[in-house]
């Protein structure tokens, strides 16, 4: 590992402007884009995926490998990753910082605290839900409606029995009511410190999130409670860029993890901001597969923005495509070129979305030790027969090196001219339940959308609040088109059911529900926590 | 501000033992303690004050201003003091740094995020919280009796309606069972972080701290949810001492921060002994007046960490031995001699403790504009009359130039040789009644200690588990020498009532609890948040 002073260095960015948290990681201050703003921008990539599986895809792992790798075939190239959230971590997922010669590190640090940005949002965002039973109890000048708080508490911890509770009891405890925890990147203000564009965006935006209805019904929202500032005030070193490395010396921003089903799932808009104007290319991620993530990633953040990705990257594997061909789980080490076809359709559908936004498209094949070669075969074939790009990638075995023939690719995808005409998917304009449908029928080739009861209040009443022009943000199973995760492959005709909308008015979108979202994840039998060692001098072993 | 690491050079550390969290806060790396530790230690001075009262005494203002002082006295002193929680600086107190010309600087951050440390001990905590819950969701192998849990879960936050809730509510959500949360402080890691000598005494005390009892009574320990590890992970930066300065450039230890109630009150162990090391003086305070602040630091910590003080510094103010005096808070303006004399006991009494444990005293007389001088006078008489050295210590209006007469009476008492023949108050191995009717009659002067029947029961278990040995920690109103907040002066012949005992195994002691100890704080009508502003530059107002 070298020091990140070094890696700054070699990034174009003086000592003057890093905020050192020891050695190796350090947050870009302010006075650093005064220096960079008006240089031009680099160009955008984003690393998408078919469909998640249980095999995992190694999104991340391809995004960094690649980054390693355009840099190896001299494009100057920076990577925008999100943050891992400790929940998880400590729960069913182990660490989130690639894995094999893809890693950004130090991972360990990464993985647990970093630089203090998730508790940042764990305190700002519990100050509100404190002030707001502060203001009932006090005496309640709001005419807050206690059963009708919109706005619950978070912590960054996978802990089931805190998604619902009862608070305030006892006496002069406050006002006895239903609540929950959420895990803290489904927090709003993770999605908001994601969207903004500096520290008065950030204050504006956190004044307009949404607490609760008062006992007319009448939407309360934070600049109410007067706790706007004091929340920008905790997040005020939250919202500066983090700087790590890769395990080759790639330089890597690593900025904010909002959720990628209640919020849009990517990486900072500052983060990405700063990363444009010091790679000639930027690779960035979006969560989940391409018919959430890569739809948000554009739809929200890129529009949000002004952003306009150069190509999207789609990461497939033989394993997600047999899974998609129907293949149970334990079955999908054995080669089967069937399966492997009819997963095929997964792929195809999901190459035609990107294309619908007017980036081309590249397919990365992560290639996984145990792959035959036929089924290596039969995927490049096939994109050679849709006429789109492809390279195997093996940045887990082999670092940048690995990423090569991908990297290769790439450059000729951004050098041809005009390649990329951005476009998102739908008109500001449009009102909600368009915007949902067009999703739905171009993106997830749904026939129809069912509107339950309680989406069609919810509709109602944002049509009387005038935010008819929201945009929309999808919270739907990641593993299937469909809002059914076992329907996978590339299924038709079915029919999405929105449960209920709710309104992230910071975040500047209305949330669709369809399923059931879990947005407090559980512990496993077996915690990866269970798994963690510490030696004497604190080295760490079982994490990343 | 000077870059922390000019004061780390001048305090004769390295550069390369620095960790820098930006350019002003530094944590020390292990690596200095091996080039520390077999140094000679420096002299040991306790600040601690008569009992609190709503004028606020300046504890933390006067040891910061004496270690200002003692630097320009030509005595190379530093400073170890407690890290603010951000709770109460977001809702009753504002900041916890100083004032006036004796600061810790940057305030602002040390007063929110600082390094990390507390939002570490919020994340450990939790995750063993969280494992418990989870334990028992997926089958209690343990055989945890859900209702005699004793674990709850922590956040640095005022939120009275978390006290109690109820947890586990819906379907797959948990098991459903009473439970609350403390603020961070108050949680038991805090004081184990605290206590550890290093990171191998941290996770064996971790894994020896009780977090319930099985369905056959019998205790367990955090090690049996195999969270320790874990923990330790989550803290292994936590147990690192910051390094900070005064306005005036001396250097400052600010490490950890327990509750002085359910916990011992005093800065991290770790932390005294680096500046033990670096500091001809080391500097530091210990929570509430000296009935709990001192008693605990002498009789836990400094007992736990085979430390001996050299001297002690009472904290008083003219307004504070009014108050004790008997006159109420409004009227503490006005000069009023007779209460003055009153007041006068409250001092006289914590002096003649102090000495008990074979330290010599020094009065600091915090002066606060407004102070007459027949009230000032009559304290230096009557410091006079008990043969106590006394002086006036104007560090507010005048930083370290205003404590040089502290200063100076310092140099006299730590240069009297054999001045100090330090003592814990009892004995190791008395039993625990023993050991608190000791404390109830030597420190507060109370006649009779009464157990109540939860009390009883838990001495009982206590004893039966082979725990007769541990120390205890008192929690007791800190306004009162006796159980009863109203009780102010030097009141006699009351009876304790010990409402229960708890067991805090890591941290080595047993708490008992007298009256009602609120281990969460909640927001007043105008929560300190309300008053805090940031700017589009990121600069803070209102805080501290």
């Amino acid at each position: 590992m070298r020091l990140i002073t070094e890696i700054a260095a070699e990034t174009g960015i003086g000592e003057e402007h890093l905020e050192l948290y020891g050695k190796y990681k350090a947050k870009l201050a302010p006075s650093l884009w005064q220096e960079l703003k008006d240089r031009p921008n680099g160009k955008l990539v984003l690393v998408t995926a078919v469909n998640p599986t249980p095999a995992g895809e190694g999104k991340t792992l391809t995004t960094i490998g690649l980054a390693q790798a355009m840099n190896k075939a001299g494009v100057k190239t920076v990577a925008a990753l999100r943050e891992p959230s400790l929940g998880p971590c400590l729960g069913m997922k182990g660490g989130a910082t690639g894995s094999g010669k893809a890693q950004i590190v130090p991972a360990d640090d990464i993985n647990l605290h970093f630089t203090g940005d998730i508790h940042a949002v764990t305190s700002a965002h519990n100050l509100l839900s404190a002030m707001i039973d502060n203001h009932i109890f006090q005496g309640n000048e709001l005419n807050l409606d206690p059963q009708r708080i919109v706005w619950k508490r978070v912590l960054d911890m996978n802990d089931r029995s805190l998604r619902n509770i009862v608070t305030g009891l006892g006496d002069g405890n406050g006002v006895v009511r239903e609540s929950g925890f959420q895990i803290t990147t489904a927090s709003e203000i993770m999605a908001v410190l994601c969207l903004c564009s500096d520290l008065s965006d950030l204050k504006a935006r956190l004044g307009r999130m949404l607490v609760g209805y008062d006992r007319e019904g009448k939407p309360v929202t934070a600049d109410r409670l007067n706790a706007v500032e004091a929340m920008s005030a905790l997040l005020k070193e939250a919202v500066k860029p983090n700087l790590v490395q890769t395990l080759e010396g790639t330089p890597v921003i690593v900025h904010g993890g909002p959720f990628a089903n209640i919020a849009h799932g990517c990486s900072s808009v500052i983060g990405t901001r700063y990363a444009l104007k010091l790679g000639e290319v930027v690779v960035t991620e979006a969560g989940f597969g391409a018919d959430l993530g890569a739809e948000k990633f554009m739809d929200i953040k890129c529009r949000q923005a002004g952003l306009a990705p150069s190509a999207a990257v789609l990461v497939v594997t033989v394993k997600a495509l047999k899974y998609n061909g129907g293949i149970p789980k334990g079955e999908l080490y054995a080669p089967n070129r069937a399966a492997l076809l009819a997963g095929l359709a997964n792929m195809e559908r999901h190459i035609e979305n990107l294309r619908k936004f007017g980036v081309p498209v590249l397919v990365a094949l992560n290639h996984f030790e145990g792959d035959s070669e036929a089924e290596v075969q039969a995927i490049i074939d096939a994109c050679r027969r849709l006429g789109v790009s492809a390279a195997i990638s093996k940045a887990w075995a082999e670092g940048g090196a690995g990423g090569l023939e991908l990297a290769e690719e790439l450059k000729k995808l951004l050098d041809r001219e005009s390649a990329a005409e951005f476009a998102p998917l739908y008109e500001d304009q449009l009102d909600i339940p368009s915007k949902i449908g067009k999703i739905v029928k171009e993106i997830y080739r749904g026939a129809e959308v069912a509107f339950s009861p309680a989406a069609k209040r919810s509709l109602a009443l944002i049509e009387r609040l005038g935010l008819g022009e929201l945009q929309v943000c999808m919270a739907k199973t990641p593993y299937s088109f469909s809002d059914q995760p076992r329907l996978l492959g590339a299924p038709e005709g079915f029919t999405v059911q929105v449960r209920d909308i709710t309104l992230s008015l910071g975040a500047g979108f209305a949330v669709v529900i369809t399923g059931s979202i879990v947005t407090m994840p559980g512990l496993p039998v077996k915690p990866a926590a269970e798994e963690l060692r510490i030696d004497e001098d604190g080295v760490l072993t079982g994490l990343a």
